[in-house]
């Protein structure tokens, strides 16, 4: 083997200085380097490798950062940040303090637009071109690179149907690889595959319709044919489209094989690819999985349940309910908003729908969630996976807004189980009929339950609508938490001097308010505490301290939860330990009692 | 002329038993009765009387309520409520206690969706459609009525997505008429216009891509043709796709031929045509035209000025920047999510972005201000118009949500002037460059100040971020208000006996509050009201609770707002009784300290 080039390229401009002919060496180095880390380090992987010709094409052929480049989404972006900078601190990735996972425009003058949620890439890279334009900039090139999982959202659409009609100089490239985290859906993507099969005369395709200039399909992992149709691509003006195939996971073999599992392994083996295999005994249950294995058995007890997922069959579990149920569980891709109205349409139809969406994605649904379900009163089950702090994908994907923008909707009961049982309790109570839609959101990651399966699966109890649960009683704080974060409080409480002084309630129903129980608490404490991996404002402290003051206490009132400042990449402990809601500052704080 | 048909169809049923071909005359018996109510009783024209043929032929084809009818937005339904049960009612349209101007579950069984926001009917219908053949009801029919500007949104895209690979019941019918409330525009629209001029091959066509038995385009004014070819729909199992063409205004000739003046005429002449002209004289400009005329006259000044309009050149007054700079204004069709990420993108590259959305459509945008516009900390300028009650159109467009939506995102200025001018100077304040993206929210309708536009349009001053003002000093109660409602303040205090008692201050900055002045007057009152036309879950009176609670003040705190319930139409003056916040209840309220 030759010296090795990738670590000569410190930004693009070292990499333009190779031979053409290099590149393959340089791919090859790439991929390994990518591979050699994440081995150890864990982030996602499947993305990036399938990239390595196109990134390392792009950043040759075109003059970034000069030309702008947005990777939608940014899973795939690990080549680029290496080629960019970045591959001395390409160890730290996803680590406090260290480089993001996704783009970021704050890390790097190379990452144009940040991303993480999917299918923004045309229109930010539409805007830019437009502005350039204006500047009378008119050789500047804009590029999104874009998924076939994310072409086929709404947004995405939105963007290409403006961009059509404007002659901005938008080089669109979709990257083609049938697979999003799951594998895609949709007539699009049947689409997409009868053109790479031949099956569609490329003269009369979609993309064309919508006046774009259509170049495709190409083998993407061809980096001379790749180079040359973006030298080709360079000189022309206007929105262009080019089509590109790639295979997920491209050069390790188990990655190309089983690409959902490697989309992000964990730690594996860089060699031989083998995935190392935590020990699961004895350790709690995921929240995700509590929700599919219990969505799964009432499923199978009541005929009126649908399951839909928003392309997170794998991540949200319903994966289990479609294998048992193939017709009525739903994964529609990456479509929230179709997937909430989609939901309120079968509800009008008396199915009991559980709308199974990440936190931070129902944004995207929110004004379906609002006029298509509230407004009608239609009782949806919103399940929100991944609230609250996420860890590692960072501030693009806390699930940190939904208390305040789902408790000022009408209509809306919004509840958070302090651990599984709870969680499976709401899940039966709800498919039972509240008439009324119900937002439950519970976080990534473990419970604290760890026989929830074989002990308390499927033993279901009712749970009353708005009612608190005492924990604990106090002599002189009362405790008042929402969700999961409410264990913090109760290992706080463990280790303090006096726990006798603490009370602690679980208010899990943030929507109603258990206004008798708060009647209890404030006559009988004038020093209250409400904590919650929300946002303070707005969130469940903000609606505590709207009913003190509808109803004349006065007695002092802190809220805890996720201060009014975006909050970054860390593990899950280390960000809770910033927003001083882990069990060591709730110590502290409980001891000052 | 023979005896009239249309006093005798009290619901479909009696439709089917008429002749087919009595239908034309059904037609314009149809036709007439809008035109004479709406002229009268004012509502939304043009589009109903476009589709009066489609209107009949489905009920007469359709087994209606059985078979499901969705009408996309609802604007055009008129027609479909007068065949439904509610002719007698239907002068009672858009009124307080009458019948809404949208299609509305709770209103009639025939209203199988409530609409009001665009591109709904798509992934509504469809979830009908999979509940039916669920439910083992293959027979059904579900149909989804959506215009040419509503389809070329994202939404609609996700549901003929999904629905082309089910086997569902599903008829889309596109009544393409090319417009919306203004032309519609985009690439699709380019293409759906040449398959009407035949330049596209059917059988190539768009539609089909996506697994749709598409047929058409037909004349949807040829009600026999309409009626053959939903005939044969009717028989076809799975989605399928009908392209129709109508005139929008059809049967009025001044509507067919000002079709956005028609859209909603007010007052007209019924055999005429001729609208009647209120006199505007000495009355206050719409808010519209002071963001219009404003940014119009910024933008003269300062070149790097960028106006955005997701389909409302008109209603927002954008029309006048895109008219005088058409390079730099963009109406960018029914695409909100897109038109976000669009100014994000131009924010990068420096541009000063006006993005201009109606309060309740920006909730079809809210993840993208989070984490396209927020998280990045863009400088974008929102326009949040037709903020708060909004009147006739209802529950479905009232912008009461924003203030919660958006006070729990970090980095975000939000602002609601009080008047005309606080409007002008937030305005010219805003493209100065603060660093922050600000939301600045306002009503529908006129302002204050008559002789603004000739007095002040133009005479700018920065206004300080985070100042409040003291509008008038008192000696017992402070009232904090948000926005234009502090108009009604100021006349509710000039009514009572007692006006020295009232301290009345414009917090007109949401976020970040003005804790300097808040401090004073917390020191100084011991009661506190706040004020405003938002939800007061979460909304400003939230914030100015979690103000005292943080600072340790016990002072007694009301707040008023939009109570927890969705509101119904009305004028706003009725609304805002029903709300309290008009200046009788004011009066009333402010007389008792």
């Amino acid at each position: 083997m030759s010296d090795n080039l990738l670590s000569n390229i410190n930004n693009p401009t070292d990499l333009r200085l190779l031979d053409e002919a290099q590149l393959t060496q340089v791919a090859q180095e790439l991929r390994d380097f990518i591979i050699d880390i994440v081995a150890v380090k864990e982030g996602h992987l499947g993305a990036s490798l399938g990239v390595v010709e196109l990134t390392i094409a792009l950043h040759y052929v075109f003059n970034t950062p000069e030309d702008l480049l947005i990777w939608d989404v940014g899973h795939q972006a690990y080549g680029h940040k290496i080629l960019t900078g970045r591959r001395e601190n390409f160890h730290t990735n996803r680590q406090i303090g260290g480089i993001s996972g996704f783009p970021k425009r704050s890390e790097s003058i190379y990452d144009a637009f940040g991303v993480g949620h999917s299918s923004t890439s045309i229109s930010a890279a539409l805007g830019m071109a437009i502005a350039s334009n204006l500047k009378g900039d008119f050789n500047k090139q804009h590029i999104a690179v874009i998924g076939d999982a994310s072409i086929a959202s709404g947004m995405a659409f939105e963007g290409l149907n403006h961009a059509g009609v404007t002659d901005a100089n938008l080089l669109v490239i979709l990257n083609d690889n049938a697979i999003g985290i799951d594998p895609s859906v949709g007539a699009l993507k049947q689409y997409l595959t009868a053109v790479k099969e031949g099956k569609n005369p490329r003269q009369n395709n979609m993309i064309k319709s919508l006046n774009f200039d259509y170049s495709g399909p190409i083998d993407g992992h061809d980096i001379f044919a790749v180079i040359k149709e973006l030298k080709r691509l360079q000189k022309i003006k206007g929105p262009k489209f080019l089509h590109i195939i790639t295979t997920k996971g491209k050069g390790l073999q188990q990655a190309e094989d089983d690409q959902v599992k490697y989309h992000a392994p964990g730690k594996f083996d860089a060699t031989t690819g083998e995935i190392h295999i935590k020990s699961e005994e004895n350790l709690p249950p995921k929240y995700q999985d509590v929700f599919g294995l219990t969505v799964l058995d009432l499923a199978r007890k009541n005929e009126k349940i649908i399951g839909i997922t928003p392309a997170m069959p794998s991540g949200s579990s319903l994966k289990f309910m479609m294998e048992a149920f193939p017709k009525r569980a739903f994964d529609v891709g990456i479509a929230e908003q179709h997937a909430v109205t989609l939901a309120a349409g079968m509800a009008t139809q008396g199915m009991v729908v559980f709308c199974n969406i990440y936190s931070t994605f129902l944004q995207r649904g929110y004004d379906q969630v609002i006029h298509d379900v509230a407004l009608q009163n239609l009782p949806v089950i919103f399940c929100l996976d991944r609230a609250g702090l996420v860890g590692e994908d960072g501030a693009t994907h806390h699930g940190v807004f939904d208390l305040a923008y789902l408790r000022c909707i009408p209509n809306m009961i919004v509840y958070a189980p302090m651990n599984e049982i709870a969680l499976q309790n709401i899940l039966y109570t709800a498919q039972l009929g509240l008439n009324h839609p119900i937002a439950i959101r519970y976080p990534r990651g473990r419970g604290v339950i760890a026989d929830w399966q074989t002990q308390h699966l499927g033993n279901y109890q009712k749970i009353e609508i708005g009612k608190s649960i005492c924990i604990k009683e106090g002599s002189k704080v009362a405790v008042l938490s929402n969700g999961t974060i409410g264990n913090n409080v109760t290992l706080a409480i463990a280790k303090i001097n006096a726990p006798e002084t603490i009370a602690h309630y679980d208010f899990s129903f943030v929507k109603p308010l258990d206004k008798n129980s708060l009647q209890t608490i404030f006559t009988k404490f004038t020093t209250i505490i409400t904590i919650e991996d929300s946002t303070v404002k707005g969130g469940f402290g903000s609606a505590i301290l709207e009913f003190a003051s509808e109803n004349n206490y006065t007695s002092k009132i802190t809220t805890l939860g996720i201060p009014d400042e975006f909050i970054e990449h860390g593990t899950v402990a280390e960000l809770q330990q910033y927003c001083k809601i882990d069990v060591k500052s709730l110590e502290i704080l409980f001891s000052n009692y």
